[in-house]
């Protein structure tokens, strides 16, 4: 049983920028030559999330429009008032989308279904460069 | 150290359809003879989500409500203006809910609360057969 | 590769008492010595949850506000009705941000951004003293 741990380096445009992940893991996963396990996705920062979805662009918007009413831009925040990011919102949807997904892996393939897709999700309200944790845990 | 893969096989109605799965994974944990780990359920599939609740009649419709509230059926969503699946509640919902728990055990034990069930949500707008990942990691 | 369950224990208010767990699972690590692996964070229990925020008063405020509109404590719960307890909310507002938390390290360090740290929310209508597992996977 081994623990790998690697990086995968983002450009995002934030506001809600949804990244299909999936093909990157499946080729470090491939590379690695692990047959049984886990992978844990991690974000490291607190104004992104993971989680998966059918990556088609109706489904991006529609997710976006939710994240959006949960949370809403226009809203005041305590968190700008203090510190003048004007990020409130981008905090918000973070927590409660998660930063942190396990998905298992067999025969060394991700075991998604057929349309679902692991996606990050930058919540911010500036382009930024994000570096995400994928870590392995199996044989 | 080991690490085992198992299935479990589900039929739901959908429509937040939230079915208990603590019995079936305990039973399984019981049968592996595992003392210490964690196990995760995986959802395959972008209309399911797993969490966990008090299982009791009251709670399942307030879960569900608030699920109806943050995702509303009678919207318009892009998915169903490209697909036509009719079911773009259903993915939002997934997606905000995620398909992945990872629960801790101990002397062959969940280390759930009292009244803590772990469930299966089915958000799709049909019924449907599933087959869910029970994956154990532990010695 | 190691298991190592451990627990925390915390005196709550209830009400969104938001607690940062990041110095105490830090410290529990750097005692175990483990250098890369993964910790997971479970909520025993069915009124907590557990993610990730940047602690400062304002966001966690403004985090408190935006669960309040998910499940707003004034509103008829199925479960207030059936069981008399008055914490639906609570319940609700747990299952939709989940009980457990996976969070990968290296080197012996939690692999968190700057400002971010995890916490757990107590959702529940009362003061309350709880025992999380603080599970640890890694070499």
């Amino acid at each position: 049983m081994e623990i790998i741990s690697e990086f995968l380096s983002l450009s995002t445009r934030g506001f809600n920028d949804i990244i299909n992940l999936t093909g990157p893991i499946q080729d470090k996963l491939a590379a690695l030559g692990l047959k049984e396990g886990q992978v844990t996705v991690f974000v490291p920062g607190s104004t992104g999330g993971v989680t998966t979805i059918e990556f088609e662009p109706g489904l991006v918007k529609d997710l976006s429009e939710a994240l959006d009413r949960v949370a809403p831009e226009g809203q005041v925040y305590h968190h700008d008032a203090r510190w003048g990011d004007g990020n409130g919102f981008s905090h918000v949807r973070a927590a409660l989308i998660g930063p942190s997904l396990t998905v298992p892996f067999q025969e060394g393939r991700l075991l998604l279904g057929t349309w679902q897709q692991i996606v990050f999700i930058d919540f911010d309200n500036r382009p930024r460069r994000r570096q995400l944790v994928i870590q392995f845990m199996g044989q």
